[in-house]
């Protein structure tokens, strides 16, 4: 008798190799198929806040707002990209600083995504602010990676400045304009 | 006429100053609600494979596997945790060392969730592996964090060894036998 064959959702090899390797002792396998793995890791901003958002509407049946940030250091392929919260909260501005450690290309972008769940749907607002990242940190306001992101154009971090001149330049701030100017043309809410 | 309130579904204060700092521009402000935002970044293991499998099997509507693994890397607060394979691909084998240089606790934990949607629902199989990040990559076979991963109780990494012994100490092996032996008993499959 042949072996009883399921599916794995993967596009791995070795993950396949190594499960196959078990189950031919129980007289399974597991083979490929090519389904979207949805991996809810991978999800971008845009598509972490609107899930988020939608899913809170649905609970609250009012209008609610998810704001999502993350910040995509250039040298690093990205990193820490959507999991900026997570990885603020485990190796923190000290880990960031060492993994740039001697890397002269200290580039980075700051991307912010707001969410609005209505009755209407869900509406996307998105802002982003190029800086760079600094070799030591410096400032106590705002929060998260702040106090180590220089915008474009500035020699101060954002830690350095009050709520009103970070949202000059943030990604945040951006964001929250283009919510604005929607609300203001609308008016459904 | 006072603002018009959106809530916002987050716990972080900054955020809700600095959105409302824009927002009372155009007579809006957010208030943060209590509402259990749905984090997807944050997912343990076992929620992104319960997903993804759930996912998979309305796509596909037959039986199918996900598996999903991490490195919890205990001087580094359990990162790189879930986002592992992100993580791999972005700083990879020399960023996890360089975070650890001149550690000297290279605890760490490796584990695997296999998620089994199937007609009856979602079957989850874990495994876990203790031991320690080496100081330097070692070896070719494996994939991901292998090469700088070596289990209790063994001075090689799971990159030196074969698929065979890989499983025999490994995560996922220990998860797959778990799914080996609920085929066996439950002959539903």
């Amino acid at each position: 008798m042949g072996a009883r064959i399921i599916a794995i959702a993967t596009s791995n090899k070795h993950k396949v190799e190594e499960i196959n390797n078990i189950l031919s002792g129980c007289g399974y396998r597991v083979e490929p198929v090519n389904v979207p793995k949805i991996e809810v890791q991978s999800a971008s901003l845009v598509e972490v806040a609107t899930f988020a958002a939608a899913t809170a509407y649905h609970v609250l049946h009012r209008p609610v707002i998810v704001e999502d940030a993350g910040l995509f250091v250039e040298a690093l392929n990205g990193f820490p990209g959507p999991y900026s919260a997570y990885v603020y909260k485990t190796i923190g501005i000290s880990g960031l600083l060492r993994l740039l450690e001697g890397e002269s290309n200290r580039k980075a972008v700051f991307r912010s995504v707001i969410a609005l769940a209505h009755r209407g749907g869900v509406e996307i607002f998105t802002g982003e602010t190029r800086g760079a990242i600094s070799l030591e940190p410096r400032g106590s306001q705002g929060f998260g990676f702040d106090p180590v992101f220089v915008p474009l154009g500035e020699t101060r971090t954002f830690a350095e400045m009050s709520i009103e001149e970070k949202n000059r330049f943030s990604h945040r701030g951006r964001a929250a304009k283009k919510l604005c100017e929607w609300l203001t043309r609308e008016q459904v809410l």
